[in-house]
């Protein structure tokens, strides 16, 4: 019984929540703001990449964090030690951001005048996959110690995504971590997709992120 | 609009999965079975932990697995290995699992002649928590690469364990995690926790996990 009623609530969901993404990432379109959504596990180091992301770019772009977490705010507090506009958003105990909550975070900055809003989803590996947040591009980061199984196990994550980050490569040399295996997996189930190993930790493979995130930035402001 | 709904249907749902919870529960009981649900984060070693659980137990006594996955079977055909019952339970893009679905699982054992059943939640540090399983007992699993400031971002999965292993203490030198840290941050939240350091790796601390849950179902069975 239970399992019905979720799925039908969760198509009318999921319609609503398309219809509201779609129409903020086109006013973000126009004001040439470009919104990047960043999944990954609890402790993949989401926020230590972001940290590092920012301090290569904010000389040379505005930039505002969104942080989305449960219960605490210990993040945004990190995000705005470095000096960039940072919020905190509560989900109440949810497990995921959809569009509309991220649409609230958006509108509290003045974003006609930001180039990079940067969102931190919640730590979370199956849900946030699932809810379009009306962001130019999504990634995500995995990390080392997670297992190089998981484009198995978590599917829909990395088919949504536009990048995966592999994170904490510092650390290969502790963990049974086939690096091609990975690539693998995460080919079948999203050809193409970028993978950028990097340690946020040591900085190695930083620079290759960052221009790729300066390449879809500057993409999305020319309109392409 | 869409959050007020979901918080409406999620009470519903919680109230009807805590009926079917309390009467699984109680069933489990009168067979004298325990049933354990094993939590955490994807690649916080529940997979390899559950392995060297069914190693050290399956000679003393009759054990039955439950492995949650949303798509694949690679951790319950690992398990099968084993020589011990192993099911997969599909939950279909689901993040988390209910009692019904439990039951499920549940009713495909002939859990008479089982003295312990445990299930693999999904990798997952939020939605898991939420639901109760109709387990005997809740446990977790956070690994060391997570960091130490997970107490603080996912609190309700510490809320509502009954022991927590902290797994992979063979890479401590290499990660900036503080145990004692840690330790304090999840007293914060649960005091009076059992926190338990494993390596399901290379075995240490495995020993005093398998006395707790010795210690456990040993009153479970005696209807303490």
């Amino acid at each position: 019984m239970s399992e019905v009623k979720i799925i039908e609530v969760k198509a009318n969901i999921l319609e609503a929540n398309d219809y509201v993404a779609d129409e903020l990432r086109r006013r973000l379109k126009r004001e040439k703001t470009f919104l990047l959504n960043l999944m990954g596990s609890p402790g993949s180091g989401k926020t230590t990449t972001l940290l590092k992301t920012i301090s290569m770019l904010k000389d040379e772009m505005k930039i505002g964090v969104m942080e989305a977490d449960i219960e605490s705010d210990i993040d945004a507090r990190k995000i705005a030690d470095t000096g960039v506009c940072s919020i905190q958003l509560h989900t109440g105990g949810m497990c995921h951001l959809e569009a509309g909550m991220t649409r609230e975070g958006v509108d509290s900055f003045h974003t006609q005048e930001l180039d990079l809003v940067i969102l931190e989803n919640v730590g979370n590996l199956v849900c946030p996959a699932e809810f379009d947040t009306g962001a130019s591009k999504n990634a995500m980061i995995l990390s080392v110690p997670e297992g190089d199984d998981k484009p198995l196990k978590y599917p829909l994550m990395f088919q949504v995504c536009d990048v995966v980050l592999v994170n904490k490569i510092d650390v290969l040399p502790y963990f049974d971590f086939d690096m091609n295996k990975f690539k693998t997996f995460v080919y079948q189930r999203h050809p193409g997709i970028e993978i950028i190993p990097i340690s946020a930790k040591t900085g190695e493979g930083i620079e290759e992120w960052i221009n790729w995130l300066k390449k879809n930035i500057a993409e999305w402001q020319k309109g392409e």
